[in-house]
């Protein structure tokens, strides 16, 4: 496959913006530092929005949704039935997720990318469905490259959406049941790495299922492991799930262009790992909200370099500690701007 | 002395609101504890409103100021003349609290405890001063008991506002130069430890300072632990300051009329703690908002059984931490709220 729009280069930071953000929050009136994380934030997003006082007033947040063949094997606690049910409630504002975009203003677009089940309609949610769910990833590879591509397309589409209406922080959730096995097997296979090292209990699922889980990963590895050695998007295909691709996809499209994305927990940061084993410079335009309770999330982050917000023991998905973060950024924007400096203020520095 | 008001019982808490909170969370449209301390938080605040579903509408933030004596001893990385300057800075809304305050819609009280210099006047600060600063107490006890009461009583004072005002939710945050070495030396008057294991960089001074500060805490150990020895207002009158003081009276006041208070970092978690050493039930009535870069913080957050909400590496006082956890106990609240129940949506709980 030749020139896919994934390989096009992403957007350089404003080096200069991020200087002189630095510059003033060492002029700001309090000791040097004292800030801590929200000061780095505020730096940071100075850098991708090339100014020195960024603003986070027009967040977005996409629900990819996605079902999983390899429910066949039994991995979750909850029935694949959910998957849809979860979509409704977001439509209709009873998830967390939709409550939390209330609370900050957020525009929410849920889109549901393959889930299983005949043809349904629900307001509020767009039907751009691939299939009804993935392949059982012990049988056959979960997606076609034809499919892989097409939920990449998802993403792109959304995240272009997201950029024509001015957005400024781009946030992508997830929902699917099943989706952490899918996950932690495409982290299994970016990462070489054990079942055991990267298998948590998800929604939370009983020991014997958790077993089952990991021997399943771990039989996805040593079926897929050699062929996909340095592919990241043949891995997503592999073991991947449509609405895991799409994040990737958005991710991506974050990157090239410019627009600053907010990662979520375990499954959003597997995908955002793919993304920068596809495309490196993507990470430029990462910033990450929270450390969830899911096992192997941590692992994620120390290989994303990331240091999260937020820890608050969440494990839901659907984007809700990316969500719970806006505030925290858009509180670090405020300080950056609005504080006064030592000069403006009179006050005596450090003597 | 007798039947001082800060020896009153504190209100109790609502313990059937608090189940009817409990139970709900475990309806809500998520698998089980996957909002981790958000639900937490939404069940601690419904056991202090006796709702089952509180709500944090006006929060109440009062910034108490206070000079300290020990400062003679050169044991901060700014000048003195710095407590005063950022009193102006809090009322002229220029200060990391100012835009917190504003940013939550929270009302901003800044009380002068006692300050060194002459009498002045700016708009916005109430002029509330005991003395010009507490004595060095290397030399002699920074404060005497009456001068603690009438600084305890300010603290008082300053909830009865909140709480004729229906604040739901009270902040004390602090300003004054040299405080973390009164603060430490607090601690370790309180837990009987060394000044080697509770004391830190503060507002960020060198090695020789820090060397300096923590001999300065050693030697006061050694002048007055025998004699306050489960006496924490004696304690307090050895080496506190007025604005640690009147923090610890708040605290008290806060449990007595049942106003939740939320704690910021290391000297508010110290003036807590030394209010729960005088009113134990006191712990009833407060929540943790983050985990604070100065080092002795965790040992005092242990002594309390807190796990605070945030880890920003913050370290600048003056209620910043708690002030920028507001807006994740509204999130919680609003979950808590208006998150759908199974029931509700039509979703299927776990299998």
């Amino acid at each position: 496959m030749t020139s896919a729009w994934y390989l096009n280069p992403a957007q350089t930071l404003d080096l200069t913006s991020k200087d002189q953000a630095q510059q003033r929050q060492l002029q700001l009136t309090k000791p040097t530092g004292a800030l801590g994380q929200l000061e780095q934030m505020a730096i940071d997003l100075a850098a991708m929005q090339g100014k020195v006082c960024p603003l986070i007033d027009r967040p977005w947040i996409t629900i990819f949704a996605g079902d999983h063949g390899i429910m066949q094997e039994n991995i979750s606690a909850y029935p694949q039935v959910v998957t849809r049910q979860m979509l409704h409630n977001f439509a209709t504002g009873g998830a967390c997720i939709s409550v939390i975009a209330r609370q900050y203003q957020a525009y929410l677009q849920v889109i549901d990318c393959g889930t299983a089940g005949a043809a349904y309609q629900v307001n509020g949610v767009e039907q751009r469905g691939i299939a009804q769910g993935t392949a059982n990833f012990l049988k056959q590879p979960a997606m076609s490259l034809e499919q892989s591509q097409l939920a990449m397309d998802l993403g792109k589409d959304s995240v272009e959406q997201a950029h024509a209406q001015q957005s400024d922080l781009y946030i992508a959730g997830e929902m699917g049941i099943g989706n952490t096995c899918s996950a932690s097997a495409l982290a299994c296979l970016l990462l070489q790495e054990d079942a055991e090292k990267l298998t948590g209990v998800g929604t939370g699922i009983d020991d014997a299922t958790l077993q089952r889980k990991k021997q399943v990963i771990q039989e996805a590895i040593a079926l897929y492991q050699t062929q996909v050695q340095h592919q990241p998007v043949h891995a997503l295909c592999c073991v991947g799930g449509f609405e895991i691709a799409a994040m990737v996809g958005a991710y991506i499209r974050c990157a090239q262009l410019g627009l600053p994305m907010l990662i979520d927990g375990f499954i959003s940061s597997v995908a955002a790992l793919c993304a920068v084993r596809i495309l490196p410079q993507a990470h430029d335009w990462m910033l990450f909200s929270h450390q969830s309770a899911e096992y192997g999330h941590q692992r994620i982050l120390q290989e994303l370099q990331a240091k999260p917000l937020l820890q608050l023991n969440l494990r839901l998905g659907e984007g809700s500690g990316a969500g719970a973060a806006i505030g925290i950024i858009q509180l670090a924007c405020a300080l950056h701007q609005h504080m006064a400096t030592f000069a403006e203020a009179a006050v005596a520095n450090k003597s």
